[in-house]
């Protein structure tokens, strides 16, 4: 069993993202310029932020916070939004989602340039991805790409098994695996509170990504010998052991359930590290303009 | 085994259809105008087209039908696609495809305006259908769906098979019946070239899909009992015994494959026919505004 170690793998790519940012200064190009709207004061929402402008620092990248009150209008954000659209400093933009109940989240990522788009949430992104054309990945998903590729996980005529049907990594996973690329070419099956047999389709699948959102969801019966597991589970339970009362937990038994693997992602430090680095690495395409030209 | 009648079923729409523009008509509202760009000699699409402008005629649509001959450049198609986007008389409009070698299919696709994209082959299109949002179908899934619907086969919690993994037809099908919705809320497998136990999942499937364009693919043995069976192909095969030298067969071996199942698409007559009721519906809407709002 090989651990897939996303902490490692997400410095790694932060290195290499500084190199590059680094050569492109050298040769008097424009730093990468990420900027993040955070509405209210969601501790957890707080500390993602943080986080990534954290992270823009390490890499070399300029990065602005818009930071409002919970009492900001509707209006008012879309105005910040249109001005960071417009505004030709900022390579790419994040809005901090949850947004309070009396803004339509909605309407305010339709808002969102899809140029600028590097949380990859807008439809055009979506779309495009969907069809097969370059695009801002969304952050999760295009983590786990990026951890197949690195640590050369086959996935061609693979069997595949994705636990959650959610926008923004069950869907989009299965739409990643399933087209004619690499990684992809695998032969997905997208389950999801419906499917009558999790358990044997678990178990008959090379490749399995748990993306429920239940801890321990996914028991050592439901894992073929030899699988490559991949654990998007973030799962707070209760731990009086621990100084702060809980300890986080994935989707997996990872106890039970790692000695049968070839790869499995631990439970922190595995997914979760990985999705600040498709932010980073989608904003530097976005200075690139690799995904859209002009 | 009941025969899914697309003939009939797109008859039956297309009186809908009809009643529906009479009573918008007799209430002072507009007719909805979709237009067909046509280029080029090619005489499938010549057919096609023609097809699509007479379907119009039978529900009470304004249609329009610009032709062009394949020596018009890029820029004079985008201008007509402009023109097309900015005229507030059309509702919907369509460019056939293929278009010459010398004319990117893609940039034309993009420039048509998402509101007006009644094939549902842009990426705000796509990507909106992706996120389970209000959209304009592809036309052959909007038909398959209409099939499930109209002729109320469950589909929640079925297992389902789709043979093919095109943009326009596998790929929005999985994600279509994969949604929470009804029909949807199916456990989907896209399988496709590199799939290797194809036979096996398909014969495993309460649902079989199948869109690879290959005469005669799905043989008895990769049937369940009891299995729906929607054929998407359309092929021609030799037949001398025939005037024209050919007949059309689909993807199914439909004579062996039928008396297995409970439900079954002919081809000719099955899901050919409702694409057609697709584009139609899509225009609809469109004049109704019931997609995008403003």
């Amino acid at each position: 069993m090989q651990l897939i170690d996303g902490k490692a793998l997400s410095t790694q790519i932060k290195q290499e993202v500084k190199q590059e940012v680094d050569s492109i200064i050298a040769s008097g190009g424009k730093r990468p310029h990420l900027a993040a709207v955070l509405i209210g004061d969601d501790p957890a929402s707080h500390s993602y932020v943080r986080g990534k402008v954290k992270s823009c620092e390490q890499v070399g990248f300029e990065s602005t916070l818009i930071q409002h009150g919970a009492d900001i209008s509707e209006a008012e954000l879309l105005q910040i939004v249109d001005d960071l659209n417009q505004n030709p400093e900022i390579d790419g933009f994040i809005v901090q989602l949850p947004l309070p109940a009396h803004i339509n989240e909605l309407k305010v990522t339709l808002s969102i340039d899809p140029k600028k788009d590097v949380d990859g949430f807008h439809p055009v992104n979506v779309g495009r991805m969907t069809l097969g054309l370059p695009a801002y990945l969304p952050a999760t998903p295009y983590g786990i790409m990026q951890m197949l590729e690195r640590y050369k996980i086959e996935t061609s005529g693979k069997s595949c098994c994705i636990l959650g049907r959610s926008n923004i990594v069950g869907t989009p996973m299965s739409i990643l695996l399933s087209r004619k690329a690499n990684p992809g070419n695998a032969t997905v099956v997208l389950c999801h509170s419906r499917t009558k047999n999790i358990k044997e389709i678990a178990r008959n699948s090379d490749i399995l990504i748990a993306a429920m959102g239940k801890p321990n969801f996914v028991t050592e019966d439901m894992v073929k010998k030899g699988a490559v597991v991949i654990d998007v589970g973030i799962n707070r339970v209760d731990d009086p052991t621990r100084k702060r009362g809980y300890r986080l937990v994935g989707d997996v038994d990872f106890e039970h359930v790692s000695p049968k693997c070839s790869f499995i992602t631990p439970v922190p430090g595995g997914v979760g590290p990985m999705t600040i680095t498709s932010l980073l690495m989608n904003t530097l395409k976005s200075c690139k303009k690799e995904i859209y030209k002009d």
